[in-house]
């Protein structure tokens, strides 16, 4: 099967879905991000806030994984988020060896608040997009990243 | 509308949308450029020579714009190619001050070349999530992409 762009498009990118998929990903991300910063907030403190919420503590290898970046940079990332009072490091409950980074009561109340900000911009995407087409979207996405085994 | 991932997941990302597209694309591109390392290839060269493959030619700036990296990291990246012969440069024919990155012969039997692999990475991707489903998804990137005024 060929996508149905692929055909109509010279540009062989326009029809490719890895390249569809980068830009989509980018061009919605910059538009929230944008407004993170209109907010005085840092974009990789966002990302690192948002993957903490609902988690119940993770290592900075964690999310290292789940923001996409390298361990040294979450770990500085992590560690201007300590000096801010956002978040705190705690050994597990279970495992004592394990360090696991957590939200701090302000960082809560930090999160919350661009969460809504996301939530409200999630919102008119799925208008552009359509909540039907918004479903399957979703459930396509799962669909990559539980093959890739990292789901 | 929530996203119906939302409710179930304790995770807030698990259920955010611009996190499933930047992970989505993150899995799936690394598992071509990986494919692509194998052959010996360099990533950056390969989005170049992707995205010039049926456009007639592109400005580096435009080039920067497409593979989503500035300015400067794409000047070198076209310096390379153009010394290793794949692409070249060309003052466009209707209007002589814009100068054009074009394939070379070689550079268009190198990416056609990655561009087989490409398709037959992106079939398997298409398998995994149904033909159908794909249709959906990639009538919602377009979406996204467009509504940003970027399409």
């Amino acid at each position: 099967m060929m996508l149905r762009t692929m055909a109509d498009s010279a540009r062989f990118i326009d029809g490719y879905l890895l390249y569809l998929l980068a830009r989509a990903s980018s061009v919605a991300s910059a538009e929230f991000h944008e407004e993170v910063r209109r907010r005085g907030f840092n974009v990789s403190n966002w990302r690192v806030l948002a993957a903490l919420k609902g988690s119940g503590g993770q290592t900075v290898g964690e999310l290292a994984a789940v923001c996409l970046v390298n361990q040294p940079a979450m770990s500085k990332t992590v560690e201007r988020l300590v000096r801010q009072g956002l978040v705190e490091r705690r050994a597990d409950v279970g495992d004592r060896r394990r360090v696991n980074v957590n939200l701090t009561g302000e960082g809560e109340r930090t999160v919350d608040e661009l969460i809504s900000a996301a939530k409200a911009h999630q919102e008119r995407l799925i208008e552009a997009i359509g909540p039907r087409e918004t479903e399957t979207l979703v459930a396509a996405l799962h669909r990559v990243i539980e093959r890739s085994g990292e789901g």
